[in-house]
């Protein structure tokens, strides 16, 4: 409601208002099965008879001919953008192409939504693009990795990296829906596959205990097996568990946010990292790092460390890196500290599931944090040469 | 609501809430007097001590020593950023440049409003890039023109112009607030000052024939007095106006905007004449040519449309262009229909202060229209002619 004032020095004008953020998170199967109408559906029905899809590049030569033929069959035409994926092309640039390709295919302004296929790489950048185009067209999300599947493809953040820092640049835009399609995963590489990992196994250790229990269990088969065979409960229990802590906080006007942890030191260590590391593995060496510092304040025991750690290596992901240094640890937490608003506001352990946020982290517990891990992978190592094969060694 | 749903393919998450949108365009005077607290509080108060403010370049000389003055008096800073003006320098490159700066001053979060002290182009602008970087940092807007005033710094829109179209690309992003002074008009070059007028002549035509009267009553006086006397009431009138018609549809979920009236062929107009054409300039010649459209369509009558032209006249407005074409109109035309989800939607008048919505325009009518446009200047050059001095011409 519009309230006009009158003030000493002129008048004044109050606007108040609220904006409705509505959007679908559905699973299916064979997206791209002529029988399935999902993705001609969500992508605006028979509204239109061409599509703009912007597909990872990876996946072009095997995606274009499926793609043509799904939407052939209703009678619809799309243009295929291909787009570079890597954490490394997430820039301006690449936002610039997708902008001229959009211009190109002179897009209408609501009822032919932006198809973006690909990894969270393409998902953040096309979004980006889509949520700026015209001041915001519709797009949809189909991610081909699990980090899409159960993190980058859920929320409603878009993003670029700037001047080498993460997601410098972006946009909170829902998407029109998220589709997911466990067979993309089928085809992935393992590292790939658990690079997504990373984000299960931070949010099982700071939200949800029963999902950790069932990683510890599961988890491994269901890397191996790509998620095509008994993990679907881990990707729904990672799901359901984002969107809960998602929803209330959308635009995150609260930002002390358990979603955080394993992202304070990440950021820094992957972009320093750009083609070595990738961005669940970064999240999965912050989440020992993140460990070992709730151990040296004294709120998580030995044995909940050891423990997680433990399954980390177990899913196949890092644990330590050679760029985990006291210093670089300690510019992230200050950049952080800038995006959390001045405060560290920081997700730190209390115990399996359970979050506590820390302000006060100093160097002299990062430096301590940093020796724990060190000393925890050599006494892993030497675990490792006394039982041989039966122990998957970490990065 | 979280809402989670089994499917025969697998789960699904329906995610709905709504997003609080609030800012307050308030008007004071002196707004970098010493006494005078409200640029202090609205962009932060104490919780920073200091502040990172875009100023138009034009500006910088006669503001940096005043605003280095008014925050020092509260203890704090102000990083300065000269920002081009004019339309053509409102693109990427600028928004990498503000981009760039943001990343010097190492900005948080949400505590460090950014100040866009300027006309339209740096208020869109800097606006745009608060509104990317880290998916948005609150900004303040503090307009310096007519067209600032009344209009650009009114809603809640930003942007930048790409590959020669209009706002191609930005965001739908509030500000804190908007604060107006008047007193900036005073040293506003005339021709900026009818620019503005340009903005307030479409709102009056279109949603207001009391403010029409008025405008014709006062509108030239208060042009030739910049708005330091008589003319606060036409200002009033025209920011009531916008934001009545702004408020209940911010986003643009209804794609008939009476707002739009004067913003059909003129983007086309203004892009292709950059440098030549100011934005309310081109305005004003969209408002003539679709009081021609009007009356070629037999919705308005031919007094009606001569009142128009004729104040339009009088407060210093191009009413013609050489520029002018049918085939660029359609082509602008088509552009729009695209922006405006593939109909026309083109507000035109029915009356003074009455609008209707039409999809129907034909390119023989925009011939028609041009062709009656033409006539017209030359019976109005006639008439200068005929009563000399008497008459104000027009471009």
């Amino acid at each position: 409601m519009l309230r006009e004032q009158s003030l000493a020095t002129g008048l004044s004008w109050k606007v108040r208002t609220s904006e409705p953020v509505a959007y679908d998170v559905i699973e299916t199967v064979d997206l791209l099965e002529p029988g399935n109408p999902l993705l001609m559906t969500t992508s605006g029905g028979r509204g239109s008879a061409r599509r703009f899809v912007a597909v990872d590049e990876a996946l072009l030569d095997s995606l274009a001919d499926p793609l043509e033929k799904y939407f052939a069959q209703y009678g619809a035409t799309c243009q295929l953008l291909s787009v570079p994926a890597g954490e490394a092309n997430k820039d301006l640039r690449a936002f610039q192409l997708v902008s001229d390709a959009l211009d190109g295919f002179g897009i209408q302004r609501r009822n032919e939504p932006v198809l973006a296929v690909g990894g969270g790489v393409v998902t953040d950048l096309v979004g980006f693009a889509a949520s700026c185009y015209r001041r915001g067209v519709p797009y949809v999300r189909v991610p081909t990795t699990v980090m899409g599947y159960v993190d980058a493809a859920i929320g409603i953040k878009t993003g670029i990296n700037h001047n080498g820092a993460k997601n410098r640049i972006g946009s909170f835009a829902a998407p029109v829906a998220t589709l997911l399609d466990r067979r993309f995963l089928r085809t992935l590489p393992l590292r790939h596959v658990r690079n997504g990992v990373g984000e299960m196994l931070k949010l099982a250790v700071i939200k949800d205990a029963d999902l950790f229990a069932q990683l510890e269990r599961d988890g491994p088969g269901a890397v191996e097996d790509r998620f095509q065979g008994s993990g679907a409960d881990l990707l729904h229990g990672a799901i359901r568990g984002m969107l809960e802590e998602l929803e209330p906080n959308l635009h995150e006007a609260n930002l002390e946010r358990a979603m955080d942890f394993g992202h304070t030191f990440s950021p820094a260590l992957e972009m320093s990292h750009l083609g070595d590391l990738l961005h669940g593995e970064a999240v999965a060496i912050d989440v020992a790092l993140s460990m070992m510092l709730s151990r040296v304040r004294g709120m998580v025991d030995e044995a909940t460390c050891d423990r997680v750690l433990q399954m980390s290596g177990r899913l196949g992901l890092p644990v330590g890196h050679p760029g985990v240094r006291p210093s670089l640890l300690w510019e992230g937490l200050q950049e952080r500290s800038a995006h959390r608003n001045g405060r560290q506001r920081v997700p730190l352990v209390e115990g399996l599931g359970r979050c506590a946020f820390v302000n006060d982290i100093t160097l002299g517990q990062l430096r301590a944090a940093c020796r724990a891990l060190s000393d925890w992978a050599e006494r892993d190592q030497a675990r490792a040469d006394r039982y041989g094969a039966g122990h998957q060694g970490n990065r």
